[in-house]
């Protein structure tokens, strides 16, 4: 059995527009366990890490809501709350499509954490926007405790920033290797990339920030596989996307997705992280990662579409 | 190493009155994990188990507050995310306080669900009080909706009833064995009780319920080990508890303690479900429960203090 490592888009779980109720999530992972059961089903062993922008905020603003009357908790205790909230419905959801395919797997979630490095940039100039949108009258007075705050002129709002470090590692990866090595477990980790926490006075303390996603997932799929999914809702990266050069990338090395990155082809706040994390990945001959859609992922398997992105 | 389950009681994670902040719960995880440390040193493999009374009430709280803003979750998403809240912070302490004996052990949490039976009584009669207390309008709101509410004259106002049915078997016992294996993990499981699933027309589903989570602890040990400890804020099961009579129960076998807690000897809110949890695990030879405080698990574990349960 082949490990691989997918990491879910946000789409996979809340589609835009939609109301975060879980009965919504709930059927969309059920719609996105499809491909993932038959992958398994064709042998690969999985590993899942999805995102969780949507549900953090929604935590936070409950938090904020209820501050009067329920200690609000840290970004860290949120974050892992909703690895438990996600972590429950993709469980159930990703069973259901495996039992549906004949399999008898277990699929366990694991609270994950990540170390990050408290000197990283992020935490001198944070760039992450999460959680509710305040009034100015509010978001001074949360600045003055010491948030970063910027306004969001479209949505006539201030938003807190927070910082989105890279993660150095997955603290819980030995516990996700002994699952994979039960050889029945389909294993979720490093959820919404995972609880960040920095090393001080030889604690490990929670930090207020956030990781990204596909950063983590590259993070743990470096330690543990040879192949590393990202699944987004666009069928491959792309040269020029929207423009008119728009080019579809299929198989491609490193370095040259790097130039391609570097020329500026990768939009920071979506296709950009994913590149990046592929990038990370494919740091020695014999791994591969790949990014394209859900739809596309039996046919990506077979080199057939996505972008692949190779040592050389 | 022998192997072993701890259910460590509520007062381990946040006393009486205290404000339910993430650093008090910290702070008391900290102290409550300095025996258990203790305990890996000495060779023991260790589970924890951990309640959730007070913190999914929290969140339940912050759901009802925000509902006009965020979709309210669930009470089985709730439990799941009290799981990654209470989780979270548990596995920051346990590892600190490993690291303080010099122990280099791995602490991982697992998100657990545990199967109940649709049939069990408590779905007709739901027993167990959880969340916000509501005005009588807001209760009748409430029921006419399907709730079932129990006035609590004492607080002056309607609490909703939950289900409390009976554990069968924790579905991800299989990977709590996997780490176990590992030999150099530290699992906490089964959380609050862990979030109860049915299954139906083979799917398994979350229910509005809650898992006490003693009980929950014994079907887990009752899989993997056959030593179970419970831990809570008297240093025994005690005859007559708070009488005249009273009388602390030191080594006792099943037989004794069912016939002691037929004459109603255990109050059903505290030492009741302890001791019916106690008397579920000890079902063959070999099988040990112990019920005492953290303060005297060092000696309970030589024989020298708390109940012991034995079967013969």
């Amino acid at each position: 059995m082949t490990d691989v490592v997918v990491a879910i888009g946000g789409n996979a779980i809340l589609r835009p527009g939609e109301e975060a109720t879980a009965e919504n999530q709930l059927n969309n992972l059920r719609q996105s366990c499809i491909p993932l059961a038959r992958m398994v089903k064709k042998g690969w062993g999985l590993m899942m890490v999805h995102g969780n922008g949507p549900q953090v905020g929604n935590i936070l603003l409950q938090n904020e809501l209820a501050r009067g009357e329920v200690p609000a908790m840290p970004l860290d205790v949120c974050g892992a709350q909703s690895q438990g909230q996600i972590g429950l419905m993709l469980q159930q959801a990703m069973g259901e499509a495996l039992r549906r395919e004949g399999l008898d797997r277990k699929v366990t979630c694991l609270l994950t954490r990540v170390t990050v490095d408290l000197d990283d940039p992020e935490f001198v100039s944070p760039s992450k926007p999460i959680g509710p949108y305040y009034s100015h009258q509010e978001a001074k007075r949360q600045m003055a405790h010491g948030w970063r705050m910027r306004e969001d002129v479209a949505r006539g709002g201030w938003r807190r920033l927070v910082p989105s470090p890279r993660p150095l590692s997955v603290l819980e990866k030995d516990a996700v290797r002994a699952l994979m090595a039960a050889g029945d477990q389909i294993v979720i980790a490093a959820g919404g990339g995972g609880v960040p926490v920095v090393e001080r006075d030889g604690r490990l303390l929670g930090v207020e920030a956030v990781v990204d996603k596909d950063r983590a997932a590259s993070v743990l799929a470096r330690d543990l596989c040879s192949l590393f999914i990202i699944l987004t809702d666009v069928d491959a990266a792309y040269l020029d996307f929207g423009g008119p050069q728009q080019k579809a990338l299929g198989e491609v090395t490193v370095e040259e997705l790097k130039n391609y990155y570097a020329e500026g082809n990768f939009h920071s706040g979506s296709m950009g992280p994913k590149v990046e994390a592929a990038i990370a990945f494919v740091d020695s001959p014999g791994k591969t990662a790949i990014i394209t859609s859900p739809e596309l992922l039996d046919k990506a398997l077979e080199s057939k579409a996505g972008t692949r992105v190779v040592l050389e």
